[in-house]
């Protein structure tokens, strides 16, 4: 039997006349892209391109909320209540899911951004319960080992565990936080060849050497610049060669 | 045969600790919803309230999408060129969309607000092709006579002509502005006598005496107040004495 | 030697077409304006009025700023740096003292909104030297016992101490959080003569029973409703008749 | 006696994580930095940040207020009423001053953005009367010829002719709209000559061949790209060796 991966990417993040990332290069290399929703970064006109531009490349679609927090990129903790998070989730699953049903796809993920990826329980259950309703049939994907994962069955929904190649675990499989020491993985050949352990062996050494079981069905790769592209190319390159399929997650 | 009339109102339009507008009540009177979209007024928490209201009562939901311009509550024009205005309409469709299938309801009609119904051929265009994109049993309603109507039917969308109880007509069915002298039918027993013969003759008095042809399939009727809420209710009364049937369009 | 008391109250809330509050009622009664700057609350329009109401009303203006979350009307707890917040405080009071110095005043004072409050160390030391470095002597209203008041005088700035006529005390002089038991002081009578006391005697009797030390320079009171405004009428006739002025702190 | 003249550039136009143009090298060649106020463009760090950066280069600030309109960068027209405009104006000023008066500095000029400069008489009026209100020493930086520097003087204010080193003529002096042909000024040894021409012979050749009459106070240039910034370093060589001063307007 055969190993696979779905290769995912933070897409649509410009706003106004405002670039950001290489969304052009990196949808020919991704299976899947995560695009903003208008609330972090995006808008209408971002989204309906970018969307289309997913299509266009037999890439899927799927939702990457964030907090109404323009300025600070969904960065910043926003206290919300349980019902302000659902319903700023949904607000941004339908109104992506307007572009989405207009180019004849269905939204097929969710992914949530920046600082509502600081979750607790609470968030956990009101970004499930947000996509249930919206519609069952998309697919979570959550912080290979993370709470959101768990409370995804729970409610009922598929859910996908998403590895990184450029960050290091701590020893409970949380992303070691970017302001401490060693928390990227600068080290390309490193980075790839732990890629193919996490998918082939299901394995991945903390940044304390603790060896950590890990499931990875996602892994996420970035398009800002021509070095992120380049290793893109390599890290496919690598799967290719390791009988790894790059595959859309169905 | 029978007449019958669809009753709409504009609902959902506070915003955060704001409040607009009489919701609750006018929710029981009328059989159509127009529930703004988070761009001139609502959020995603008043959105998610106002939908379940109108679930709840019966009623069927209606976009009200507007320029995204919440100081000017929609009514300042902006000059947006014709895939912004598309996309932005789109997005609007979409987010509230969510709320709607959470209830288990579908998309019933689309109102534009504001100053977007300052609309020229291109603005119709814009809108029409937003709704058709989005979901083409979505019926269009537009002011009696207006161009909109006339764009809906080439797009391939339903339309249902709006009247207004309180609106004086110019010559050319367009709606006097609120600017000028005579805007506004005060006399109550008047503005129903008037929508009666609208309904029942499909004619109407112009400001300036000239009996126009019109046709009405919905009555736009207001909820802020208890004098809105009575006068609803007299004109409600007076449909049924009149054997004019007050129901949902289909 | 007699007592005085400045009275102050928050105004400029409403944006748009939202209203809030009764500004045009509570005006005639206090001697110090909160203005809100356009972030929470309110927007050029609205401090444009507001600032001239007060001026025509002798009434000193201080600056109302708060989190740039209009949504939740800057009641949400948002995690800025340190500078974010400087920045965001400085931006607030700056276009606040725009419509102030058009109308040949000064800002006299600032007092936190909302979330804000919830104040560490850091965030006062933000707010104060983003006050202290666009206009020392702007005196800085701090809940009577708050750390802010203390942060104020280490910047070199002065400070008032905000009592509260109808909110009960905590026994380390915080105020009962609105969510718990007995947090609001409903008894307009017992109301009155604790405000006396309050000035007169400098002390309160904390939720527990407890004796604390107060000191109150300036009473925030409230103007939404025709009860609220009956308060403050009630309150300000009990001061007078106790020989406490109510008088604009210099 | 010697020519003169100022260099401006709009500056502090990123907003967020979002960078745009080459501020920290264009502030290098320039007299005076217009400044975005956080409503087209720019927030409060961007505004302090610039703002310092300005001051550590002597360089005088100037505000650069647009319609609140981030997603069309202040582009698109906005139907603002006299007051709406004038108090939008007001805050920009107040809330980019409060930075400035923190570098002790003072706000030196204002230059509109965007649509905002598609004037009529009455829009004149607002930005002027603005103005004048927050500190009627800012000078008003209008384009060369057009009706803004008649409406500052008729408002009592002082204002500089601005000119264009890259952007063609119409007859009547306003500037060929970016859509028509021959909008813009490419080859550089011509743009250069034609500035010269501009500041030493008070004359500007038409689109049309025709001969105008021209002040030109203040040239604008701007800093995106490498290109941008050589051309600001040869325009700069060539009004020294034609023995035309770069000096701050006083």
């Amino acid at each position: 039997m055969g190993y696979s991966i779905d290769l995912n990417s933070d897409v649509g993040e410009g706003f106004g006349v405002y670039k950001m990332g290489g969304d052009e290069e990196i949808i020919k290399y991704v299976t899947a892209a995560n695009v903003a929703c208008g609330f972090h970064a995006g808008d209408p006109m971002v989204m309906a391109k970018t969307v289309h531009m997913a299509k266009e490349h037999g890439v899927v679609v799927g939702a990457h909320p964030g907090y109404a927090d323009r300025m600070g990129f969904g960065r910043r903790k926003m206290v919300l209540s349980f019902d302000e998070l659902k319903n700023d989730i949904k607000y941004q699953l339908g109104a992506l899911n307007a572009f989405v049903t207009a180019e004849g796809m269905k939204l097929h993920h969710m992914c949530p951004h920046g600082a509502i990826n600081q979750y607790d329980e609470q968030t956990c259950h009101a970004i499930c319960e947000a996509v249930y309703d919206v519609d069952p049939s998309i697919i979570i994907y959550n912080i290979a080992g993370a709470l959101l994962g768990k409370v995804a069955q729970e409610t009922g929904l598929r859910n996908a565990h998403e590895i990184f190649a450029d960050r290091a675990y701590m020893d409970d499989m949380s992303l070691v936080p970017r302001s401490q020491e060693g928390s990227m993985i600068t080290d390309e050949d490193y980075a790839i060849e732990r890629c193919i352990r996490m998918v082939k062996e299901g394995t991945v050494v903390a940044r304390s050497g603790k060896v950590l079981e890990i499931q990875g069905d996602t892994l996420c790769v970035h398009g800002d610049g021509p070095k992120a592209i380049a290793f893109v190319k390599q890290i496919s390159d690598a799967f290719r060669q390791e009988g790894i399929e790059i595959k859309t997650l169905e």
